[in-house]
């Protein structure tokens, strides 16, 4: 059932014992909503834990660490940020079925909570969390301002992605007014880098290939590479965008070998396409300017089926475009 | 003699046939700086040129494009975002000692001109224009908007660096809700790569070197690499802020060979650092995170003294620190 922020704020005030889940491969908006949303309900007394099927990078630990860590048995299930019951992950998927409430703002949503609050036009998740918290008069304090702002801040690549709207900035302004310290955040979540990382972004740049006209860019990194490299899961997180930075290029594809034979694409696309779209045909899904899906098989194999779907993709739409001008 | 905004705009609405200088190397602040203020005054009818040593990168068209274009002989002259009369380049060094009034946010500005406002805690100088323009009641259209957010956005590295501040969010908001496209400005400023660049960050994350217990990172560039690269002037200008951002390093050196024998350096700081100190030592300034300098010699003999100096300044500032705990 579809239900407004009124109803959360006033379910949120009347119940206890709160389960929040993120998604898996936490991310910086999963965990700011998250934690932004335990912290403030801890502040009313509220029993509240957070739940991860993985184990949360350490780099968010500025999100966690003033979390009260409590036990008790939930009562009032949500889930934040989380499209479809798939991404839970392994250790929460058995809560697929006893979500009470699901906030999120990915189109994608597959509505399979009891209750359900879905904002397409928020650039980060958060940006919910931060009206609710607003509406139930909970002040933002620098522990919940950091939570709001990195869930905007890495939601939106920093202020640069499409989604980013002037209510980001204004959100962002006054979680900073109330002692998120923005340069650290960012220094954090996108200026530090580790040297098997910067090892990594070399043997990307090396093995850059480029499709369809120089519109599509390319890169691939096996498991092999990776594992030489040194680099951890999360060190590879911010190599998906480098190929679309390339002049001219409409569409950026990042290939990752997850397991042997299996691979992980992530899309990053010109507004002029749509990612999600080409990401669907593989039973992935995201954004429109990022999205992603996995394939099994040989890595060319692998290759020819994303980039031939690429392709067709740019040729349509461009077609699709000259149509209508 | 200092002055206030309030005289800035007095002076402003009462003369006319303005000159407005910009620095040699343009930025997106000095240039949104100029036009800003060009395109706010031609509104109110009053002439206006602005002028630059350097050709104006391309990628810039989207701040001058709406500017008219008029020639008549100058009544007042302005600078914007110029801390020092040498930074006026060959081209205007004519105008050195007729400046009639400065705008700058630089602390080590030299106060050159007849009368000057310097606000040193503006992330960006186009937060001052953005005062006076409000001040003088000109409304903000979707192209003196652009200039604004540009100016705010590449001054703040899309809002990383440690001088932004939540003023530097509200005006971005502002802006955007009056046209700016924040999207596309951060995708021309930011997020476009040519090959050449991509090619030359490989060869910087190839040659890294680290110094001062890895506390340091030092790239550089020859000439004749850049030439190999077949790289542009401004193809090399996010380079600088590569060494920084790798995990403990506190000073980023990025050294640049700009004519044979001479070297210009890019000094990145954390925030315990002082960048505009080191690079005073060799007659160069800037802000606390971000400064340069321009030093003669060989590679090795450039390469020594500034990391000496850097070295010697860690060293300092980490005593410093700790005896003052």
């Amino acid at each position: 059932m579809k239900i407004d922020l009124e109803d959360i704020v006033k379910t949120l005030k009347e119940k206890n014992n709160f389960y929040i889940l993120t998604h898996k491969s936490p991310d910086g908006d999963t965990l700011g909503s998250a934690f932004a949303l335990c912290l403030a309900l801890q502040k009313i007394n509220k029993n509240v834990k957070v739940l991860c099927s993985d184990e949360i990078p350490e780099r968010y630990d500025i999100l966690y660490k003033n979390a009260k860590k409590q036990n008790f048995d939930p009562a009032f299930i949500i889930s934040v940020d989380i499209a479809d019951t798939q991404l839970l992950g392994d250790r929460l998927l058995c809560y697929s079925n006893t979500i009470d409430l699901c906030i999120d703002h990915h189109p994608s949503n597959k509505k399979y909570s009891k209750c359900w609050y879905i904002e397409e036009h928020s650039a980060a998740n958060v940006e919910i969390i931060y009206k609710i918290i607003k509406m139930m008069g909970i002040d933002f304090d620098p522990y919940i301002a950091t939570c709001i702002y990195t869930g905007i801040s890495t939601d939106t690549g920093c202020f640069r992605n499409a989604n980013t709207t002037s209510r980001s900035y204004k959100i962002a302004a006054e979680m900073i007014d109330n002692g998120a310290d923005a340069f650290k955040i960012n220094k954090i979540m996108f200026d530090t880098k580790s040297k098997a990382q910067l090892y990594l972004e070399r043997i990307c740049i090396d093995n850059m290939e480029f499709f369809c006209k120089d519109k599509c860019a390319v890169i691939s990194l096996t498991d092999k590479q990776i594992k030489q490299s040194g680099a951890s899961e999360s060190d590879c997180e911010g190599l998906s965008s480098i190929p679309r930075k390339v002049d001219g290029v409409l569409v950026g594809i990042f290939i990752k070998e997850t397991d042997p034979n299996v691979f992980k694409i992530s899309v990053r696309t010109d507004e002029l396409i749509d990612a999600s779209k080409i990401c669907s045909k593989f039973d992935g899904g995201g954004h429109k300017c990022a999205a992603g899906c996995t394939i099994p098989g040989s890595l060319p194999d692998v290759k020819e089926k994303i980039i031939s779907a690429v392709c067709k993709t740019i040729g349509e739409e461009n077609e699709w475009n000259n149509n209508n001008k």
